[in-house]
């Protein structure tokens, strides 16, 4: 029996049949999330994964039904690792999940140098001085404003982190492509795939998918465009494909 | 009367009621040139514009349809800037167009530093040892490898001819993006909008517009996805409006 504190409440994972339990006082997931663990490559059989800032744990979540790889989440706030470890216990995923609590800034030392297969990051969007909402609860501007950690401390920590030709994946907002496809390349990441979301047809991309692949030989392809809503405002075909909807 | 070598024809102009010298065997423009000379912003009625790499003059004789700016074409290639003079003869332009012959490198000496409103560049796709089609002419073989100047020649060379806040657009392959925003930021061109173009939907994107500004503040647009064919293989809507066919 796992059990719920009273500002939170047990939502199904978009498309798949786990539940995870989330808040909107605290923090829910986004479509971004969801997204990213479709996007981003993953071994099928074997392997080590972790998803860095990992909030309530949506991503590690998600990616559990696409490998049997084991995944690590890597999440500051104590607040949210401890949900995501109660959803973990909830879909009966602790032999392949598992949360550790610390700063991205040393998830190398926390989790080890070059050990892993796959990082997956869907990093705070906003820089710490940027206004978003920021009439929400800290929670929410910790996981949303580069307050604790900066893209580019998510960047060098998955390179830390990824074997050579391990792969890593980041969502993030349109406009940082440059700072992405800049700090990648510093880090010795070099961006393979990408893909741009695009709410409706006509309208400007508001997220961006990308991977890279560590010491990899340059070489980047554009996937399809990828756009969620149609103009009556339900899901498109594409995104409930994706979501095995 | 304009004279027609044995080996050319007059083609019309995509979408517009002008003509173009080309030849199957010396060089005939590309999609990517109408696209380009389509996305990039123009003054509406007067100011200062380069092409640079300007081959029979397709992208000069597209600019001419939407601004009454001037428009000068640089090529290095003395067959093809002669075709292009040509043209700009039969479609009655002398007094909007004009070519200069010359090379990429020293587009800054030849025409002017500081000076432009817009640069607009439909680099050589290819790298000098990269195979394409290599079995065609050594005007193709120019046009389409980084034979005579690299993408960094192009860029160094727009951010010469452009003023502050003037505007340069460039048609490549999705595969050189990192090269074109390393390099555009490296030359002070902040990269403001991009485009990327799709042959069909779900098919991944092989070519991109991009549009920087000199001196500009960082915040990259992506446009709404560009789809150029049907399923059928017929132009889409989007196709045949931007084209004005």
């Amino acid at each position: 029996m796992i059990e719920l504190l009273p500002d939170e409440r047990l939502d199904h994972l978009l498309g798949k049949e786990g539940r995870i339990i989330q808040s909107p006082t605290v923090f829910s997931y986004s479509l971004d999330a969801a997204l990213l663990a479709q996007f981003v490559w993953v071994p099928i059989k074997q392997g080590q994964l972790v998803d860095l800032c990992a909030g309530n744990g949506a991503i590690p979540l998600f990616l559990s039904y696409r490998t049997q790889g084991t995944v690590t989440g890597l999440e500051i706030q104590p607040r949210l690792a401890a949900m995501a470890r109660r959803s973990i216990q909830l879909n009966d995923k602790q032999g392949q999940l598992k949360m550790v609590e610390g700063d991205v800034k040393e998830a190398g030392k926390l989790l080890g140098y070059g050990l892993y297969d796959v990082v997956t990051c869907n990093p705070p969007y906003f820089l710490a001085h940027e206004s978003s909402n920021r009439n929400m609860s800290e929670h929410y501007t910790i996981a949303r404003h580069e307050v604790l950690c900066t893209l580019e401390d998510c960047i060098r920590s998955a390179a830390d982190l990824l074997k050579q030709g391990g792969k890593t994946a980041f969502v993030h907002r349109p406009e940082r492509l440059l700072d992405l496809v800049t700090l990648m390349r510093e880090y010795r990441i070099e961006p393979k795939r990408m893909q741009l979301i695009y709410p409706k047809q006509g309208k400007e991309a508001n997220m961006l998918l990308i991977e890279g692949i560590k010491d990899a030989k340059p070489g980047l392809k554009v996937l399809p465009p990828f756009i969620v809503y149609e103009q009556d405002d339900t899901y498109t075909l594409q995104m409930r494909k994706h979501l095995d909807v």
